[in-house]
């Protein structure tokens, strides 16, 4: 029997253990998928690592990571402490070095995907909070050295999560109002707006990026050299904008000319994993230090690991290969979109730099109702309806513009979405429209 | 073949189905836990409720609960879109009903758990956040119903967390200090303190229930009686006192005679899952409301996912049985602590109030350490060793008192403890005192 | 993130592989039972081991271990070889060094079971076969070394698969007609019987030891002892004898002053596993290398996971406890039932040397259904009933004895049953005697 | 929460509930494969089925499939049954029905994959042995109906197994040896051969259509000629032949002709499972009852469960799309491997109608070795060797005839080989032949 174990070290373990070698030492996601039995073993190996899960241990704090229900511990891969100390959310936890280990390794692949996406050197945090209470992090954080800092100046983008971020953080913001070139909904005249305003009580200016139709991301190079002239902090809302290699061509150029302190994008939407998580990325490395120590308290590692799988399932290319085939799907997804509208008598909205949500002129206020009920979810009717949001009214909520002249309906070409649930999409919609 | 299925519905599923709709109904933990076949059956029932689970459907939104691991798929029993919709954390997700009917559930039975606990008509959010970012939300919330608000009066207790939470707030902590009363640290001079500062001024008060000897619990009824006076906010860090009778009538009677607007409790620390969820408790509707409809956008399911599955799994009378055990070994903890004590020179402190945690005198300045390598976790020596905390300086961090007249070391007796981890403890103290 | 992984060898995984190496060395039950987590984790790096699981590996066999289905793969751990070569079942599989390990493994923890349970020094076979294909298999490697060989003794005892392993063999059953004595069921007249027969057509006596009341177990002692003086082999059918100290005694007399060749026990009755394994013991080395190495092909390897898996959760102390609390609730079963006979005017029947199996006299003859319909299982009633097995007609098919002067019903206090269960049992059989 | 799981009614559960009952109605491969969560889903629905699931029952039987080990049960889904009963392995268990329903669809849906692979009309038993017990099952049920039966005229294959399964069944080999057709080795001179022998005194003959080149597979039609003619019983050793379409059409042809009573075929060969079952398939549908109720006893219910989850994974397409994939890649086989030979000397044999395995001339005898090395394995490397087997002595073992001409390399096309792999072996092959 020992003699045939003996096997394993020569032949399997040496591969498995190359690749987990490879892996601590590149620190990047590794340039081939894992498959799921090679990342439940090294999901072993480092729950093992946890004090929790030692042989003969005795337990006297308040929490020592025991674990009652034998279906939860298998789902969390009996890795029980969570992330973070009461002095700091990524550092080492001593009572659990394996659960600290994925948390600093899914920050490094992290980083690394960023870098596939587009942009290189933006060291990053994975949080375990959706891209919300994210930025509602960046702005405490941001405030706490802006001692006069009361306002965010806010570019109007119609989803109440971007409003809400600022009225969470206790600050108060103040719209930009957006302007209306051609179909496209574009940002304002910040200019303008800035000249009424002590830059020193404006904690940043808050940007977005990827965004339903008819807005187009905003003009995030602009924003930063303003920023930069007023000293005035930035941070791009970058939810589900890695998937699309034109925002992250702009926000690569607002770092190299401008300011931006802190890009946030969101784990669900861009990795294909559960809602959950955001990643914080940066060049400023004290920003994220200070987000880190501030964070009061530990917190649930489970997002975390879900982006530490996924990294591991997918491989570098496996991510790229995810990226392009959303490129080639966009150009299809436009022209049926275009096409079935045109065969209706509608017409797809022509929106500047958008390539992820695209808006078809609709005049039946129903539709979005209709198709969902047929099994079709995301898409949304827009319009002139009001609505208030943290206090504020808006009109033709939705388009991110009051009086948007159309109505129309928005649907999505992102990150996962096949080539069958296009067409069937496509087949549905046309259905209903006759 | 179909007559055999038939037995099925007239036998087995009978009896799933009733539990499941006794469940449903009553809306509280079953009495007697379900085993992890059933519940597993369950949460596949309810995953299949969620749109990303459709047979046939088309997905066109910027988000829609793809995932792409097969691991991820699992441990999430498919459930992908975690909480909250952009207007409300609580409200149901059309697109995920399963999910939601879930978290509806975890509330309700988290409310019947702090009722088994002591305290009855409790509202409750289960969050998916730790009991520090937990407090924050709370404090937020109170700050924007308080114009003036910029103060939170914090009863000193030596956990990083406790003062965090209020920097992170973007509040002032103003510091009651505490009092030595024998052993014990107690609650100080509040009415003093409130003397000196506009009542209009103060977010709330933040006490501690549960905490490290040779703090006491804070006198909780008197400080709720003073909120209630000059209308101030009171916040109770219950960290896990649930597992405490003592405390839990402490707070009953603070909620009788005086002002407690929200109390705040651990999921992990209470109800022994990973760490990551928090119970805010309240009965002021209105207040969890705020909370909930301020939280900007979606959250992780996955800490209220642990929740409900270990309520199923404990059932009412596992979950009676786990705190009666406690409150029987903490007896013979008490007493061997003593003795082994005494055996070595050593003195028990004696702590008013405090069941959980324990302190014995101790010269041996790396005892803690000693123990770790032995596999004892949470053990603690304090000395008198200054520290730094968000900008305040403590003396003898730890005991919550400056100047504490002792160094010593603390050990737990927490919910979850087994009688045979607490023996391995003592043979291992026993070993390195001599 | 290196330095943590160092960790790793120094606390967590010395401990990991000190189990493993000692089950290497010592090649028994681990004296304390294994967790979950450490089982499955053994069981990963075993599959790694298998051909099938090396990456970059080509496959050009016409069976390469491929799986398709992912749960398959899972439930399998990833180990798709099965047992056995075209030469022999238990040979290591080049292919398959961690399924060779885990076969050879679970033989010699099934050697040391059984030297728990009562009988040392017997070599084990484990079979991914039930108890009566294994009995099959047994009897047709004796024939092929008794060319004369076509009949085989056979002890009546009333259960299908008794006799049916014998004409599945393609040999003759001669009956051995049982004797009443009391009211116990006893081995009847051998000697006169072998008379009748040349020895040399004989391929085997085989007795049973573990069956239901009214039958006693075969007196294997005085059988073995005519085999011996015969020189005519001797199998013994334990299914689920193992449990019994008294039946285990017995055979350990048969061992040591007859012949006993082969002893034939189930895997499910006696080790709580699912059903479709068994095991053959004996002290005779060749018959068991004559067994294996006739085998013809490869065969499941479930069957042995499953033993192993239970092996290693139970451990030394846990198995010795099942076996206790067995004999422990004999004692309060036998009363039991015994007093509600008499409370409704049966009386329990007394059978010698059968400490499994109770049978209480019956006048109702649905009693059996109906106990059903109330989620009682494995009660029997047994009245005048003739039936046809394998040809042969029996009369009161059920006690092994043509003519059993009564009816009655049985239960049994088997291995794995609570006290609870038993409760209900006597709850619900009170109820309906009324 | 009432109104939110009527949803579940309207829209997942009526398409969950659709496809069960598809499946139970039309009893074949479902034209669609399924998730693995519906898989999973419907697994738990049927295991409640079974007694051991119910809620509250009292087992007093000696088996109540009771598992100790939760690793054990969830692997099995709670299924602890097995199959079988003492009278017959594929009547309904009453204490089992969702496991006995299992079984019954998956018999139901060989059916249906072996109509796919070619013929119609075929009733299956699906069993939990191995290809070579298959067999030996299937030679004791034809003896038992021939009294005088104890010839099995085999024509040579050289495998071990398909001489072992006849020994193990207690029957005497006749060897029918083979003959050279240019590279190919082919059925011999059964007409002589059968002239010798008395036809009651033969069990049945034993053909084989899969095989290792240079064997072709059997003329079955012939042998099936005569089989018809003599009436003598014909069993055909299909082992891995439905994923051939020439194999099948000419075991078609033999069942229009002539006398086939039992096929047998590999599960883990032919769908891709862990190695455990084999199906036999017969028009005799008495033959397939005898089997079966020849069977002494219960049996693991793992390899057909492993089957039926494969089946509903598969579907219908799937199972097309791999015997599609499977023709096209074995023109590519063949030419790649011809061109390597050509290019270092060696010669691909031409063997006539084997289109699964495939022989290059070889000098080099431990190139079989050095390969598996280098992680391909299934080559076998055949030179002019003698080998025992049952006491027969053979030479050239390996290629099936005495004497063959050329020592080879044989590879195998066999289904689920992908082109990453082939091509692997091809160039792994090419390196060690310069």
């Amino acid at each position: 029997a020992n003699q045939a174990l003996s096997v394993l070290n020569i032949q399997s373990h040496n591969s498995f253990n190359s690749l987990v070698s490879q892996l601590l030492t590149q620190r990047k996601i590794p340039s081939k998928g894992w498959s799921d039995q090679l990342i439940e073993h090294f999901l072993h190996e480092l729950s093992l690592m946890d004090s929790n899960n030692y042989q003969d241990r005795a337990g006297v704090g308040e929490r020592e990571g025991r674990v009652l229900s034998s279906i939860v511990n298998r789902r969390h891969y009996y890795m029980a402490h969570g992330i973070g100390r009461s002095g700091d959310l990524f550092s080492i936890q001593p009572k659990a070095p394996g659960s600290s280990l994925i948390l600093k390794l899914t920050c490094y692949m992290a980083k690394h995907a960023i870098k596939l996406a587009g942009i290189d050197k933006l060291d990053c945090l994975v949080l375990p909070l959706a891209t919300g209470m994210a930025l509602t992090m960046c702005l405490l954080s941001l405030k706490s050295s802006r001692p006069q800092g009361k306002y965010v100046i806010w570019s109007r983008i119609d989803q109440k999560t971007c409003l809400k971020c600022i009225s969470s953080a206790g600050l108060i913001p103040i719209i930009l109002e957006t302007q209306l070139q051609g179909d496209s909904v574009i940002t304002g005249d910040l200019e303008s707006l800035l000249k009424t305003i002590n830059p020193l009580e404006i904690v940043c200016i808050l940007s977005t990026t990827s965004c339903f139709a008819p807005r187009s991301p905003d003009d995030v190079q602009r924003i930063s050299e303003l920023c930069k002239e007023l000293n005035i902090p930035h941070v791009i809302n970058n939810a589900y904008g890695l998937q699309c290699s034109k925002i992250m061509h702009m926000i690569k150029e607002a770092l190299r000319l401008g300011r931006v302190d802190a890009i946030v994008q969101s784990t669900d939407k861009n990795f294909l994993v559960p809602v959950g998580g955001a990643i914080i990325s940066s060049r400023d490395k004290k920003l994220l230090e200070n987000i880190n120590s501030s964070y009061p308290g530990r917190a649930s590692m489970s997002p975390i690991l879900d982006l530490f799988i996924t990294f591991l399932t997918l491989g570098e290319n496996g991510y790229v290969e995810i990226l392009k085939n959303r490129k080639k799907l966009v150009v299809e997804f436009r022209e049926k979109f275009a096409d079935i509208g045109n065969k209706h008598g509608e017409r797809l909205l022509d929106i500047r730099d958008n390539s992820i949500s695209f808006a078809l002129t609709c005049r039946n206020n129903d539709l979005g109702a209709k198709l969902f009920v047929r099994r079709v979810s995301g898409c949304r009717f827009v319009g002139d309806k009001e609505k208030e949001v943290c206090g504020f009214r808006f009109r033709s909520y939705g388009s991110s513009f009051d009086g948007y002249p159309n109505s129309y309906l928005t649907a999505a070409c992102a990150i996962g979405l096949t080539s069958d649930e296009m067409n069937l999409f496509f087949s549905r919609l046309d259905q209903l429209l006759e």
